[in-house]
């Protein structure tokens, strides 16, 4: 990276991506991010806000005791109250004593805010300002200045706005942060204010970007201001954050390094995105979204045949940049809209052989056809889609028939519901016969299924379902419509899809079901030879 | 809207939209999308690619019985196969057959695709751009041309990419849109290419831009398009598209209006973004993003307390543009004062006037947080949010209380499934017990019902379920998850929602289903009196 422009990274997951709807961090959680984000080789880690969230308290003790190689962790808070003195501020006293060896203060710079939130005058907000941030530095902290609502400030008064960074300046930040708090502002306003601002604060004062997404261009606003010379983002992984998030760091950087040559973590590191990012969201307990840039499990995922036949002779015909390089992979699918080609492709990925010219591909091609008409669909059911390739093919993956299943349902007047299964299965020569309750029909039927294999096969034990979809196909028709469930299963190691289509719910979870057990089976066993 | 600059929108969620992964729109999909694209204003609907997808040639024959008053639709197809005649070619005559008013061809303008995906010459790739939009013209199609791949193709020749859009624009194409294919293009980049070629061409040649999201950058690529002159922008709804998606036009449209003074759709549709958006993710059975720009359930919502005061007081403080503007509202995660003016907002819809000061108003603000706390949702269910209501102020809505119900589902090898629901119901004093059988274990419950309540209630034979969704709600529990149960049903003069949650799919089902007829009775015998 030598020779190349660079920017810091500063991440804010654990406080602002902490105030998205639906996340709620433990200190447990805080800390093993912490120490992933340093492994990744972040430049600082804002751990959260002393002064607001008595959990941040006890997360600045516990993180002095990892031992971190990169990152410098900082503590997030507000300048000191109006009329009062910073000494005796309880706010900026916490982040003195959370030991954090970086602060980072955020004013006011907008002055809607300071009489409308703060209520008070526009001169005591410029001391407010002064005071905290050298009082801070006196204290032998880094100071990193965040202008809360720098943008909107700006356009209401952009004499008052540069005068609020120009005395943090003063005061002794290191570096002046310019945040885009409402996430109102669209790139070229970025680049328009930006410009100003260096010119009155000149060249030698470092600036950073702190965008939200509220526009959908928080990625783009901290391109933007880098262009203009921002040697900092701040964002968060995922892009989590109040609202519509913030910048998402996991676009952010490979943008940085891949597109404008502008180094910011290690290039090895940017190789584990892909990991961090589902790290993340597994921490967060949200489902990952597969359509986010460069980590999303979709990404790098081709459906139409037309796309599919072209990428096999040169990737760089549908990809802007080879999915590896984010640790990322490349994915075809199976469709209605795909051909000979993305079957041959699929097979191989699974360690198949296939010429286009055996006739067993068409075979499959008009099996996998008449299926999808049926209203079966294989993308979310690659394990469906295998067993099928492989028993055309004259393998054996079912390890069991059906010989009959029963479920009931009973439900009286304020009593609990009852669900009872009944499965009747052959193995080889065996019929192998069990009875299960659950908490609903499909969790009964799990449950007697694996009563009757789990003794042949211990290996189910590992096995379980993690995601449940039902889609009604046909809607016209109301309760007799086409149904199609779609399960995921996963044995800690790796996750697989399966599929079923039926007018009855529970047949078509059957289907389902059956699939994913016989599949999970069947690798289990085909790794054991 | 007069005076205001103004660009074409041009909607592909049935086409590129189609692409993503997990979307899999039915011809009724597809047809109930474009009635609701048409009334919001759209100029353009891609309604699919004939040539590509039999399902498309069907939406083309059944879309012209659409009584559209605004909206034209497109068919979208490649040009000609190289070195054969423009009018044997089978893509170019599905796309005439499809009777479609406008066609959208596109054609390569990358040198590495001509040769590596087409493998054929530069230049008569040249002479099938010119033949296919020539040919089209003189069949009396208004053509638009999508030059795929715009932007990298011009980083390898800009010349040639630039003799493309010349010989498209000399053969008649009304409108020339630059596609970022690969999605790897940032703004800075649109805006250099931009430029050039509005200098080569010249002024009066329309431009449009067609963005895609690889780089997180696709709404901020289009506003940065329409800044250099493009006077249409191509796009999703709630930006659904291959791999990362398109450009999000329930983002690009308010951008555009609100903060560039660009008009687009109608002002009063901008109002219906949010629920376009949800309407669209509710066909294609796509969990809606919460954290979607303007239209996210959480895009005004405010979680932290400094926030929530300030914007109490002062909405601009922590809001970009007011929710209301784009349909949605503001949520305040720390207060039920929201909940409460929306109660009494929504009775008022129905008929009932509530006093905020009414105790039973706070009871019916605390069953509701509990249900939703439980996992119902009343957006997609007004008539559960009504029995609820009514219930709660004493009327009663509910004519039979459940005694009991069992539902048994039996599969015998190689015999069809049989499935036999009970159902034990008290109607006054009596005591009614009927069985009934049917495709799946709701349908033979409906049947059920409907057996013992139509002697009493004849009018019951004129309501039918229109629809009937299912999502799981908590994906960590695989079969053992909660689920939530969404009923539609009509009488053939209105349409009503019901819901019902459960760990069980049956307890959910019946729920929804007692309160679709319970509903759906209590509103006939009003009307009667």
């Amino acid at each position: 990276m030598e020779g190349k422009p660079q920017v810091e990274i500063y991440d804010t997951t654990l406080r602002d991506g902490a105030q998205m709807e639906g996340v709620n961090f433990s200190l447990q959680d805080k800390l093993r991010i912490t120490e992933k984000l340093d492994e990744m080789g972040f430049h600082y880690i804002e751990g959260g806000w002393p002064g607001a969230n008595p959990k941040d308290v006890a997360f600045f003790r516990e993180v002095r005791k990892l031992p971190l190689k990169h990152a410098k962790i900082c503590a997030f808070g507000s300048t000191r109250r109006a009329d009062s003195a910073v000494e005796e501020d309880r706010n900026i006293r916490l982040l003195l004593e959370s030991e954090a060896p970086v602060v980072t203060i955020f004013g006011k710079s907008w002055t809607l805010h300071v009489t409308e939130a703060l209520k008070t005058t526009l001169d005591e907000n410029l001391r407010m300002i002064e005071d905290s941030v050298s009082y801070l530095r006196k204290q032998g902290r880094e100071v990193i200045y965040d202008a809360e609502h720098f943008f909107d400030g700006y356009k209401a008064d952009p004499e008052y706005a540069l005068k609020t960074l120009q005395v943090a300046w003063e005061a002794g930040a290191r570096i002046l942060v310019l945040c885009d708090t409402n996430g109102g502002t669209l790139p070229h306003e970025v680049e328009e204010v930006m410009k100003v601002v260096r010119e009155r604060l000149g060249k030698g004062v470092p600036l950073g970007i702190h965008a939200h997404n509220d526009s959908g261009v928080a990625v783009a606003n901290s391109i933007a201001a880098v262009r203009m010379g921002a040697v900092q983002v701040q964002g968060t992984v995922n892009g989590y954050g109040e609202r519509c998030g913030n910048a998402n760091l996991c676009t952010v950087i490979p943008n940085l390094w891949f597109k404008m040559g502008v180094a910011s973590i290690p290039e090895d590191r940017i190789r584990k995105l892909f990991e961090l990012s589902h790290f993340v969201s597994e921490i967060a307990n949200l489902r990952h979204d597969d359509y986010q840039p460069y980590v999303g499990r979709s990404a790098f995922t081709h459906k139409g045949g037309v796309h599919a036949s072209a990428i096999l002779r040169h990737p760089a015909t549908y990809e802007h940049v080879p999915p590896e390089a984010v640790g990322n992979q490349r994915r075809i699918l199976v469709s209605d809209q795909s051909g000979k080609s993305n079957i041959v492709y699929r097979a191989k990925e699974m360690g198949v052989d296939l010429d286009p010219k055996d006739p067993r591909v068409d075979a499959l091609v008009q099996k996998i056809k008449e299926a999808e008409n049926f209203g079966y669909q294989f993308e979310g059911a690659d394990a469906s889609f295998e067993i099928l390739l492989r028993e055309t093919l004259g393998e054996k993956v079912k390890f069991f028939d059906l010989e009959s299943f029963r479920v009931i349902v009973e439900k009286r007047k304020e009593e609990n519901t009852v669900t009872e299964a009944t499965v009747k299965i052959r193995v080889d020569e065996d019929v192998v016969h069990t009875v299960a309750e659950g908490d609903g029909p499909v969790h009964a039927l799990d449950n007697a299924l694996r009563k009757a294999l789990e003794r042949l096969y211990p290996a189910l034990k590992r096995i379980r379902l993690s995601d449940y979809k039902v889609r009604v196909l046909s809607e016209k028709e109301g309760t007799a419509a086409k149904i199609r469930v779609l399960i995921q299963s996963t044995d800690g190691e790796r996750v697989w899809g399966t599929v079923g289509v039926s007018t009855n719910i529970i047949e078509a979870s059957w289907e389902a079901l059956a699939d994913s057990v016989r599949y999970g089976l069947w690798r289990k066993l085909r790794r054991e030879k």
